[in-house]
Order: structure tokens, then C-alpha cells, then sequence
């Protein structure tokens, strides 16, 4: 099922970055739920290019939605998103059928289908189906703001440049709809300013930077998931990684933890206010795949964009004659900007399959 | 479907720590294959504790193998291994019932199940369940050598001291097989030394530490694997994630990559030997979540172990009485190199799943 | 998954029968391989109402094919088929919201979701939806006959009159395709007759009828399928009874071997033009769950229509109170003929799953 | 997943019918649920060889639960049933790896696997493995117990002797307890001695018979269930299939529906004590794949035993000979009264999926 996951939740997604239409079907959402329309427009839009910062291709990203929602309220059948995918200039991609971009998919994809893979754009392992997971994430964080659990991510670094840190062990609704209201998901302004100018001058320099992705999930109760297979660390990593840009995830402490002594590393239980909490989170909210009502906390690099307009290396597949490759088209030089809400949709996907 | 995974190797794990077995049912192995049972003893026996760096509790974790073999060949019905727990000493955990260990899974299991957990030697949720991942892996990796792909790890570093690295770009199965051969999994001697130093000088203290695996898996043909939900990269996190002290996992740069430039991150190809290749490895085998050809390679992070003898604090689940916890029982200060084969079992089983 | 089934080749279906659209998605294609959009079309016609034996609302059933294929191919990326739902009369059902039609899923589907479901047209349990379905069987059709396997069916009775039944030990292609040339699917032009003479006195008697479907699957290979629970038995009867009408399945001498002897409904091996074959075919083509080689034949009941315009009895489901009902609206005295091909897609679309 | 069934409830039976042992593996089962092992017996006991009625082969099976309960409790672990295979002569089957029993999986299963397959007493394909199958069910009808879910079966005809039917509308606990307490599943005693004639008569003959299983669950709430693919009837009807024997399975009036008007199938609704039912049953209890809360009734089609001393014909695999075949060894002449229990167990595994 290599476009479909969960198993409550069900979320299936279809299309290629230039196909007539791209969208997700989401099955298993319960009747009688609101969905505010205006809200997923909004959740889309922050995944959109701005300013600059990002690719010149201009994606609206509008959602239509065909099925499952009756007089504003889902009725329990399947709710289909469909976006259609305007502004294409598939003769960018003409050049790249046999001669794999670097560190693109394209190589493996030729391999996989023999050569009738979906050249144009990237086909269905674009960045652009991330458009998709959004739409399918935007659902699934209305209903579980429902079930009060909210999700929220920042840039926690690009390139060299850091951003503040999420006070692992106190993070509220508030503190995440914070940094949604601001026009880039950056806790710090000074950080901002400098990733700014870093993405800046690698575009100026025809090269791009990735960056580093913090997320967190507040209003989990404790004994929420599974252990083995289908924890939360296993489900939401299973999502994080069908971003393409996404290399690597981490949970509390991850891999700073683990040159740590135990006794640091530990969580102690405390008392607070009548509840049992831990008092620092180095587990990020997750004790043998469960939650542990504290905040789930996960960190994820980004790569760099593959797509650069320096002169590279490939080989032509059908010649096999080893060839320059320059890179045109309209690309983001940092799409970690745009990353964070995709991250927040994943991590949405794989939760609501666990609480509902 | 918290204890099984897999679409056509279905691996289903049952048991608790101290439940009269564990075992594992691996469904879907094509029929005539030719089992290997020493060579399962053996990778069993990688992880078993030895000389005072792991756990005092002896166990052999012999596999009974009761279904699925027939004179010594895969019948195409499920196998099915249990594997006994002798040397039980259930009582060492009577303390720990509404008194959880910190950083254990006690708490959040607790609250799942509303007491009724096992919480005998951690239930479920302990790491002993890496016993039936270990022969499921086992299993797996003798019908992934059929098809000439290899798999090995080694403990990249412990505490704060690092192993030698992979090769990325050229690892082979001697270089692997090498690792193996080695009483413990550890690239170089001198690092090996100074690892055992740490292990002694935690335990000295009563304390636990943690560490990172590096493993490798060669023999993929470019384009195995999926783009989107399932590909190389959720598959192996979400198996590997079943392994309860994993906190963080990385392909190819990972982290590292994320502050890099595109243009030192691509991997250019080039044709060497008549076959297209990368010259370096940063994508780490994997593009859209297919393989490329080149080794997979991926690092992850084993927390310090939860277990440690020093007074640490908890809270009465049942009275909320914050209470001093010291742990008993025999505990591993270090368990990262029997980890080791653990994760070779579980990218076994994930990669088993998309090649066959 | 309510609405997805299938391991290899995953179906998703979407809409409601008044929904802005139905549609399908199909996972898991193979790449490369010719889709004949009109060979689609032409099967999406068999299910459509003709000539005053069926409803008079008009269905084009004109499937968009958004994504999945590339120059008349399959690029490995999902199908996802929209059918627009043009002609649509909601207010006919405004009456039903709460007075349950009898037989129809509206009473279960108000309980199962509260009252939010779509009751216009039967929203997602509306034979409707059997569009989708067939969009979805006609595109494993072609991949079957890619590998040699045809599908075929034809009304075995309507009401009291028998068609003539299959030879089943001997069913081509040609046969199969013989059928499908014809205005209905039925064998004996005599027969025929007869059971449009039972519609129309049902019709004129504000009545329905029923009727039984004989299908057949030629072409799988001995061994084809599973033992247990992933056989050909299990998967085709649970994606048979995706379509609303249906109430019983059975395969080769089914309810009728039940009461013969072993001997009399054993099928010899025996050897015809050097291939191993059975004399007769009492089986119907499966042995424990896997293909013989031998045809696969099943037989599916289908209810008489629940619509009609007798009165009725029903309760209201808010008030409590007794009522009449009288089913307006406009609706097929008799389903059976434009089920034919929803149970070839339904056959189809399990078929796939197993071969692929 | 051709040995694992279910989504929230997941079975995975393993074992061939002359392994060391076969089991089965119940994953999902809540927490703190008593179990009670001695109905577990009880129930095992129900599938067992009474008499001289059924084989001569004696097996006890007695159930060795290894893990998932503690103090006769669930603890949420996946509880591990596991059965030894005694009292076996495998030597009885050397003569049939390549001369395949007629209407035996013995054919289809060499060309799965190559000649591969275990065909000891017919392996993984066996009757016997409906053991492990019972076991799972007994534990999943304990479950459906606590939620006032009650399933029973009888048979309804052997050969051509018919019992009574159930009266579908108005079935109650004590009803079906009553049957399970008799020696035999028949309701009339008459019927029943009839029966016992026309197994004896075969029996004499070295023949076989089959005969019908009428099968109720009671206790569903209206609206359990799905529309589509997951329905009550698509999950009974693919779990009853896993029972070697059944060759058809129909709901409420079934086949017999099938040439009713449907003013005469239909279902009026009526109101009786407060509730909302139906008159007559004729819709099964399903409407729409979902419950209507009245009980769900199917009956299912057994096959006469295929294995019958009888001389049948057969091909040789290899040598391609026709041969002459006689089948020694210990076989029932009519499994219709021992599959009464596989038929409950079968359609707890279904329904204990759906509604937990």
C-alpha cells in the first residue's frame, strides 16, 4: 500500500506533480464532525511559496472537496480532496527522462518502472504530492483538536543558524497557535533575519540549505498507542519520512541522549497540581511506544534541496555516457520554511490513526 | 495490528518478559527455502549477555521452531518459533506494580491498560521481546542472502566514544561478515577498549549508557522500495522503532546533512565498472524512498539504559505518594552491542517485506 | 478500511450517491502497461440503465482519470478515477431522513452514525457507488487480460427463469466475450424473453425482482491463491458482497454439493492434450483456496430491489411512530442485469489482488 | 496476509495439520478481560471426533495458552495459543506427494509451491488446522460475551435430511445455549437420527456426505458494521471461507430471496416493546453491510468430505501417469457436525473485529 496508511484513519493519496490532478481520500472519519473549509484553505496556504524564499511556481492549492461532507459536518463516508494542478511547464523536465537530476528520485524511479515512470515534475515522488499529505493533515488536526490534542512545529534550524528550542516539558495550544500566526514558523525574529539571508545568498550562489524541523504533540493521554510495531515513534516516523526531504527523526533527547548517562537522561516522576508529569522530557512524551502524557517531541532533518542550478554530474541511462547537468526550472532554494506545515500533517496522519 | 507487520512477510511477535514463551510467526516465506537452524542459533546468541557488560540473567533463547519446516526447507506455511523464559524471577517487579520506573514503559502501560498490564519484567514492552524480533530477523536475513542482499551494524559509538565509520560508499559482505566474526561489533579495537572502560565505569557507578548503531544493507536493486508511505526509509524506522531503547534514526547524512549546501550534499553519479553508481553516499542508498543501489545506510540512537541502581524519584500511581525508586533485578549498564544484531533483525524484517 | 480493499493492488472507493463526485483509486498498477480508456468506457456502459428495464435517472458514468497514466500508460503512480454526479434529485429524499425505507440501509446507517449520514440517494451504501466499483473492476480487468484472465458473467435467473448455466469445465474467452456482445447478458435469447416479460409485470405491479449472477474467472494458474484466509473464496465472496444486492455466494457445486455424496461430487484428475485437468468441475476451480487450472465459477444471489412503490411499513425514527411509506423517486424494478458487470469487477478486483 | 485476519482484533493461525505443533496468535484483545480457560476446552471439545461419526483420530486438543493472560486476565499482549500435534502417521500421506487426492488441496498446493508443500495430512491446507482456528474463536466469543454478543450454529441438513430452522426474528441465548448442550448441534432429535442413518450408510459405503450449517449472532446493535468492503457479510463470509469444507455462504433468505418479489423480502419495520424491528428476518440482520439488530443469520454450504475409501482417478505429478487412487488413513464420512463449532468460531473472529 505504498499510497495508503493506517489503519482507523485510513489516508490514501493519489496523483503526480503534473498530472491533471493531485488529492487524498481520507476513510474511517467519524459522522457528525465539523470541518471548517476555511481553516484546511489556511493550513494549505502556509505551505505555499512566498516572498521569494521559495519556488516561483505559483500553487493555490485549492481543495476540492468532492465527498464526505454533508452541510458542513462529515457523514461517514470517505472525504475526498482533489486539487488540481495548474501551472505546469512539463517541457522543464523533457531533458531529465534519461538523465537522472543528483540525489533526486528520478534514477531510482526509472529503475523501479523501467523507464515509464512520470519524468515530469518528479512524478508521484515530488515534493508537490506534499500538498496532498496537507490537505489530508488539515483534516485530521480538526479532529483531533476535537479530542484536544493540537500539533505544531517550527524551523529549528536552517542551514548553520538556530532557532529557539520548544520548552520540551511545558508547550501549550497557545505556544504552538503562536507561532502559526506569524508569517514564517520561526520562534526566534533574530533567527529568522539570519535564515533569511542564509537561504538568500545560497540562492544567489545557485545552491540551496536544508534544515531541521522540531515538532510537538500536546494533549495526549497517558497509554495512548502501542508498544512493538505501532508506536507513536514508529507511526509518526513511518509518516515523516513519505516527505521526500525528510533524511532522519528524532524523539526527546535522540541522538544527544544517547551520549548521556541514564541517570541524566531519566525522567523522574513528580507531582504537579495533581497530576503525574515528568519534570524535564528527554523522552519526548514516549515510553514504550506510548505516550506518556507529556509532549510529544520530535526533531527531523530536512535536506538540502536536490534541485540547484550549479553544474553537476550524471550519466545518461539509455547511453550510459557520463553528462553535465544544470538544473532549470523554478525551484525553492529552502524548503524547510514550507516543510513545517508537511511535518505537522504527517504527525497528524499517524496520531489520528492511533486515538481514533 | 500492534504485534505483527509486513504486507508479504507478515512478522507477528507474542509474549511478555515473563509469560510462559515469546516466539514469533513469520508468514509469507516463499516455500523451498532452505533454513539455516544453526545459523538462527547463532544470530540468537549475538545478542545474548555475556562477560559482565550485559545482564546477569542467563538467557539461552533457544528457538523451538514448531510449524513452516519441512526437511529443512520452507513448506510456504507460516513459521512459527517459541522460544521458553526460564531463569524468571518475577518478584524482583512486585515494587514496581503503581511505583513505575522512570523512563520504562510502566507508566504509560499502566494507564493503557488500566492495570491489568503484565508489568513482570516490563510485559510486552521489554526489551526481551527483541529475542522473537531477533529470530523473525534471523529468518529473514537467510531469505535476503538468497537474493545476495546483506545486512550488518555495529556500535558506532558508546557513551562518548566513536567507532570507526562504514565506508558508505563501499561496503562489501566480507566487511560485514568481519564485524560479525568479532566478539563484539565494534569496527576498532582501541574504540572497543575504551567502550568497555565506559560500560565498567557506569556500572561501577550504578548508572546505564547509551549509544548510536550504524547498519548497512548492500545488495538492494536500484528502484526497490516505494515512494510516498512505504519506502525504504518508513519502513526501516517504523521496524526499527519496535526495539523499545531507539530514540532517533538517520539515513545517509541525516542530521549532519541538514546543515549542509545541496551542492556538498548531492551525490553526483558516475559510471565506474560499467555500472552507474554515486561517488559518495550522502543520500544513503536512498532516493524517494527507493534504493539506488548504493548501500543503505542508516545510524540510530539507543538511549542509556532506564534500569539504573541509584535513587531516582516516582509517584504511587495509586496513592500519588512520591516515592524514592531503586531498582533491583539485573540489569544491562550498556545495551548497545547486544542491540546490535537487534537492528540488523529489524531492518531485516522491514526489507524482507518490500523484496519478496 | 471500509471503503479500500486489497494487499497488492489496493481499491479505494469515495462518494456518496449525491455527492459532487464518486470515484476510485487504484494502488499498486504496474507500470507500463496500455490502458484502454475506452474499452473502460464500454464496460461502465453495461452497468448503465437501458431501455425501460432500469431506472430512469440517466448516468453517464464518465470517468476523469486525474492521475496514474502517462501517454495511454500506467506510470506506477496511483489511478484515481472522478465520475461527476450530474442529474441528481435530492429533495425525492428528503422524506426518508428519519422514516427508514424498508430493506435499505438507511435505518442501519442512521444508528451507525448518529443521524449524520448522507441519506440522499443511500449516500455511500447506495448501489451507486457500484460505478466506482466498476471503474475500478474494468481497470484489473485489462490488467488480467494482460495475464490471460478473463472474466465473465451473465443473469443466471431473474425471478423464476433460469438462464442457461456455463459449461463450467469448459469456458473460453470467445464464450465469455459472446455474452458481453449481446444487448443483456443473458445465454438463451428464450429466456431472455421471459425474464424482461417477469420485469415489466413486476414494474406494472409497482414491484421487483431478483435474480442470481453466474460468473466465471478463467485463465488462473494451479496454485493461484491461499490457504485460509486470503484464499480465492474468501477474497472474491468479501469483494461480491461490496455491492449492495448481493446475499449469497457459492462456488462450484456449492448449496447444491452439500447434499450429494463425496463420490458424486468429487472431481477426478485426469490427463486431456497433456495438461492435467478434472473431468467436471464441482469444485469450481478452487482446492483449498487455490486455483486447479479449472475455471473458477461462482453463483451470487441478488435481492429484489428494496424500492418500490407498494406501500410499505416503517417507523419513525425520532418520533417512535408507525407510518406508511411509499417509495417515489426513480428506481430499477430489477437489478440484476446491470449487476453483471459490478460482479465481474468485484471478481476482478480480488482476482488482482492475488495475481499481482 | 494469508494466515493473519482482522484490523483491531488480528488472527494469525499457524501449523500444518503434522508440525510439531499449530497455534494461533490473538493480537488486540483488550485488557483486563477473565478468560476462561475451561470454556476454551469446552469449546474445543465441541470440534472433537465423537463416536464413531467422525475420524478415528483422536485429538485431545488441549490448548497450551503461553502468553497474553495473567491471573486468568488479559494483559494486552497478543495471547498465544499453541496445540501439539500427537497421535500422527505421517506415512499414511507418502504416497500422495505426487498423486493428488481428488477435490484435495493436494494439486493446487504442489504447483504453489513447487512441490514444496507439507502434504502430511494435507499440511497447512488441513481441516486440522480449523483447531487453531477454534481456539482463537473461543477466546474472541468470550469476548463478544461481555458485550451481549451470543453466537451458535446447528445443521441445518445433512445429505439431504433437513433440520429445523431457526426462527430468524426471534432468537435468544438460551436458544442456542440449549443447542450447544445438547450431544450433537441438531435441533430435532428425529432429524438427528436421520442423520446419524445417512453418515452410518455412507460411512458403510466408503463414502461421504456434506450437508448445510445455519449459523445466528445475536446481540448486535443496529449500525455495527461498514457499507462496502468491510461489511458484516464481506468479513463473515471471508472468514467462514478459511474452513476448508465450505463451498457457500448466503445471508437471511439468501439464495432462496433471490426469486421473491420484494414486497414479499422486504422487511417492514415495526415497532414491538419500545424497539424498532422487523417483522420477519429475510434481510439476515444486515442491511447495507451493517447490523439491523436483528440477529444475523447465515447458513453455509460443507462439502462431503472429499477423502473416501472409494477408487478414485488421479494424475501423476510427475511421471504424468493416470493412476488409480484409494484413500487409506483416518477420515470422517461427514465433518458437517464437527464444523458446526469451526462455523461460530469462524464468525466470532468477524464479528469480534468489527466491533471492537
Amino acid at each position: 500500500m505504498s499510497c495508503s496508511t493506517g489503519k482507523n484513519i485510513v489516508v490514501t493519496i493519489f496523483g503526480q506533480s503534473h498530472s491533471q490532478a493531485i488529492g487524498a481520500v481520507i476513510d474511517g472519519v467519524p459522522s457528525g464532525i465539523e470541518i471548517d473549509e476555511a481553516a484546511i484553505a489556511d493550513f494549505m496556504k502556509r505551505r505555499t511559496a512566498k516572498d521569494g524564499l521559495s519556488t516561483a511556481r505559483h500553487e493555490a492549492d485549492w481543495v476540492n472537496i468532492v465527498s464526505g461532507i454533508v452541510d458542513g459536518k462529515t457523514c461517514g463516508a470517505p472525504i475526498c480532496g482533489i486539487i488540481e494542478n495548474g501551472d505546469i511547464n512539463s517541457s522543464d523536465y523533457d531533458g531529465y527522462k534519461t538523465l537522472p537530476r543528483p540525489s533526486h528520485s528520478d534514477f531510482a524511479a526509472f529503475y523501479k518502472h523501467n523507464g515509464f515512470n512520470d519524468i515530469r515534475g518528479g512524478g508521484n515522488s515530488s515534493g508537490r504530492m506534499t500538498a496532498a499529505l496537507c490537505f489530508a493533515g488539515a483534516v485530521c488536526i480538526q479532529l483531533l483538536e476535537k479530542k484536544g490534542i493540537f500539533i505544531g512545529a517550527h524551523a529549528s534550524s536552517i542551514h548553520n543558524i538556530d532557532d529557539e528550542s520548544f520548552d520540551s516539558a511545558d508547550i501549550t495550544a497557545n505556544v504552538l497557535n503562536g507561532i502559526k500566526a506569524k508569517e514564517y514558523p520561526v520562534i526566534s525574529d533574530d533567527a529568522l533575519e539570519k535564515m533569511k539571508k542564509a537561504i538568500a545568498e545560497a540562492k544567489a550562489d545557485k545552491d540551496s540549505v536544508g534544515g531541521v524541523i522540531e515538532c510537538a504533540v500536546i494533549g495526549l493521554e497517558a497509554g495512548t498507542g502501542e508498544p512493538i510495531f505501532d508506536g507513536i515513534e514508529n507511526k509518526i516516523s513511518s509518516a515523516v519520512f513519505a516527505i521526500p526531504a525528510i533524511k532522519g527523526i528524532e524523539f526527546g533527547s535522540g541522538f544527544g541522549g544517547s551520549s548521556k548517562y541514564g541517570s541524566e537522561n531519566n525522567d523522574d516522576f513528580i507531582k504537579r497540581d495533581g497530576r503525574i508529569i515528568t519534570a524535564k522530557n528527554d523522552h519526548g512524551g514516549v515510553l514504550g511506544g506510548m505516550a506518556s502524557g507529556m509532549p510529544v517531541i520530535f526533531r527531523c532533518a530536512v535536506k538540502p534541496v536536490p534541485s540547484i542550478e550549479k553544474v553537476q554530474h550524471s550519466v545518461d541511462l539509455i547511453s550510459g555516457e557520463e553528462k553535465e547537468i544544470t538544473i532549470g526550472g523554478r525551484h525553492d532554494p529552502c524548503i524547510v520554511l514550507r516543510a513545517v506545515p508537511c511535518v505537522e500533517a504527517a504527525a497528524a496522519i499517524a496520531v489520528a490513526d492511533i486515538v481514533f
